[in-house]
């Protein structure tokens, strides 16, 4: 499975076999994070993570997953540099920027979403700017339009936490279970990339999806047409739904996130305080113990930070079928396995 | 010697012998940085800094200790997440945050004091709080109440200072010694961390102990009274006195350090300006060459940034019994022995 | 070739041999990045990087390097410490802070420079206060004089496009080449440093030089004044021009870069914005397609950020003579060259 040099961007750039391959090496790697096998594969090789918007997870994970592959990753911000938003102000342009950062290090995380943007898409475009000008290979670190390393963590997870056997055994053995993947009321206003990922994975992985969010929360239409597209080739349904509890009826992964309106940006600013104001108008949009009753013994995903008490009550996240800190635990082990093939040309044994 | 997996929050919390043997491996690590016994100690392992509030000193010593031991410090501040304060708002709970970063890393030191909190106390809880959650070992580097690195730091270069022979005799040489620790003023209104730790270790350690500070500026009194017991226990004793000039007489280290007063928290705000100007109404407590003429040719200690001017004359800092750049690199090693310690399950051989 | 333990302030403190073969080593380097002649020579080494000012660039550069040499780069600012710039108020005193840095560090590089400063000259004095005081080697990351890494970069990169053979061979024959350095128009308000290490070094490597510059943008006169040295010793010319059009005649490199006027700190303040103003008075000092061809196919160089439309034209820019991203990536080459040579002690063959 040769990855050497590739972009990821989306999971859909990559095929099947390859994003279970990388799940089958993170899972490999999941179990002993020092084996030799890959603790030299990126020695004094340089990742540069580019948070355009800061992060937790997303920077320690990647820095950690660096680290135990004998690199280093990098922490750069825009305010470090002289990158202009305008094409005819003085500064550096950002294809100049790409090409010098790219002569530095061995290949480039980009994280790019939310109040930096003018627009929605605008994040996915910056990505494939960086793509188009990088001589080494550009990672998504979650734009605004997709999320592929949460999603990849997130199908780890549930398929560790659904099913039994080897890592083949259990993505397989997710066919035909159903995830519900909710809208939930938070003041966070969060990006639509890690819940549009999810459905583009979950659909290709073959899972029935019911979506539910309230009426003026949907989703990119082009990501809805793939998912149908992937649900009609594997036999699975696509429902759409606003009726919060009765989504979860027959659920085997109960997924919860918030997310803004396809209003939040209006004459090019993100209306960060309209959109929280509106999301705290469904608080009954909040995953219970009441409502997970009604699902198959579904787990419990969020891909973090949980909002407690408007996402989801105490009682699911501190229950015995919450994951979320499997599946932030599995972002490690993904992105290990991504860095290592994007960034190696060694043969990888597992 | 087995420390692997232990958190260090106070130097309360580890046995004589633990804190001896941690500051006898200092001293050899000392002797060779790069000795091959423990440059592969920590080989790719991940050590987390969450700095609530900023350091140059604690943040370079931790990042070089992790660089030697083979391993990577990872620098992080509340602002690049999304941990909330209040209970009741929209962001990440601390219990959360926690649990996930423990994932990330195999050990986690965290810095909180000050203006990031609302009360005197509150710094010691939150380590307490990652302490509960944490998967892998805290090391306090500093918070409100406790700074145990400098405190052992400084015991360190005092004997080093002070006495002959290896480690072990140096330290037990240390014993019947008078420490005047007194208060300066100063213009940055720092916290009582350090000077509480340094009573503690010091008490312990068998020495005398003179606490010099004007009316008002008292110390945790649970602190106080550990103190005691420890001077009863040694034989050794502990006076409190307001006559800055007459308390260097006989002092074999003289420990100088500004700290703020027990009314520095109002309305659940650090009243820093206020502070300052409270302080600076006591020039007089300078120290000074006159007033180091009356010690017994005592070495001067200060865990740094030295308020040269107010804490103390150049004169004293730039003279040949000045130990606080000493003190100041045993911080280094130091900390590299507990890290060894309490993230490595391999035998080091000293 | 014995540099460990030399600071690096500016190319006129090291011999030409000196320089010379911190280049030929760059070439080496340059062939192969991972080679295990250099991968060791700074295992577990700690190189500082303080930035007064932030940077893109010079961080990733210097960062890159450490990692390919087998250490690590610490990055930090002032910000994070409590260094104080009047002598008088309450902090931390610029001597106190660099005596404990050098002890944490193996090398220490800093930059400052602008807004940082209350006059020219400021930085070079900052840069030679951290000489006086560190125990490791200092190393000039750009202040307000000097730029010794790019001016090596740059004279590397101009050898390689430019000339045929080794290294040696190719800066050989740089001799009586022209070099045309002239002032750029842009909002960006650049610092003197890079030009003025770049007319010292073509100087001292034997180049013939055009400086181009309006009226009342002159440099710092001690340096027309080294220049003129060089160039008598060498049997070249030097001239200073206004005319920027004729100036492009016959040049073989075309070096190009906005910079403040004389009058750019008033009161002890930067002024940015009236010398902003004041360069875009001058448009007419954009370098085009038409100027370049007046020149002996001349190779195009700018220290980046390039100000496109302002500086230069795209036409040029991304045109077949631009040379802008090798000497950019020279950047890394040059810098690893430098630290293995002032930090290790081990021989290095080439």
């Amino acid at each position: 499975m040769n990855l050497f040099g590739k972009h990821f961007l989306n999971t859909e750039d990559w095929s099947n076999d390859q994003l279970i391959y990388v799940i089958q090496l993170a899972a490999e790697m999941k179990k002993n994070s020092f084996d030799p096998r890959w603790a030299h594969l990126l020695k004094q090789k340089n990742f540069l993570m580019f948070f355009y918007n800061s992060s937790l997870r997303t920077h320690m994970s990647f820095e950690t997953a660096m680290t135990q592959l004998g690199g280093n990753a990098q922490y750069r911000t825009p305010q470090m540099g002289w990158i202009k938003k305008l094409a005819n102000e003085s500064g550096e342009n950002l294809k100049d920027a790409i090409k010098v950062m790219s002569r530095y290090v061995d290949a480039i995380g980009v994280r790019v979403t939310l109040d930096y943007l003018s627009h929605y898409g605008e994040g996915e475009k910056i990505l494939k700017e960086y793509q188009r000008w990088s001589s080494v290979p550009i990672i998504n670190m979650a734009d605004d339009t997709y999320h592929p390393c949460q999603a990849l963590a997130d199908i780890m997870g549930w398929a560790e936490w659904l099913e039994l056997g080897d890592m083949l055994q259990r993505l397989n053995n997710l066919k035909g279970k159903k995830l519900l993947l909710s809208w939930g009321s938070s003041g966070l206003a969060r990006p639509w990339s890690a819940v549009q990922s999810h459905l583009l994975t979950a659909s290709r992985f073959g899972m029935n999806i019911t979506l539910a969010r309230p009426e003026g929360y949907d989703l990119d239409s082009k990501i809805y047409d793939l998912v149908k597209t992937h649900c009609k080739n594997n036999g699975t349904f696509f429902n759409i739904t606003d009726q919060h509890t009765d989504a979860f009826d027959r659920a085997d992964v109960v997924y919860v996130r918030n997310w803004i309106s396809p209003e939040a940006y209006q004459n090019g600013v993100f209306q960060k305080e309209q959109e929280i104001e509106k999301a705290l108008r469904h608080r009954e949009w909040i995953t219970t113990k009441e409502k997970m009753a009604r699902t198959n013994n579904a787990v419990f995903a969020n891909p973090m930070p949980v909002d407690r008490g408007y996402e989801v009550t105490d009682e699911v996240v501190d229950g015995d079928r919450c994951a979320i800190y499997d599946v932030a635990e599995n972002r490690l082990h993904v992105q290990k396995a991504i860095l290592a093939l994007t960034m190696s040309n060694k043969d990888i044994i597992i």
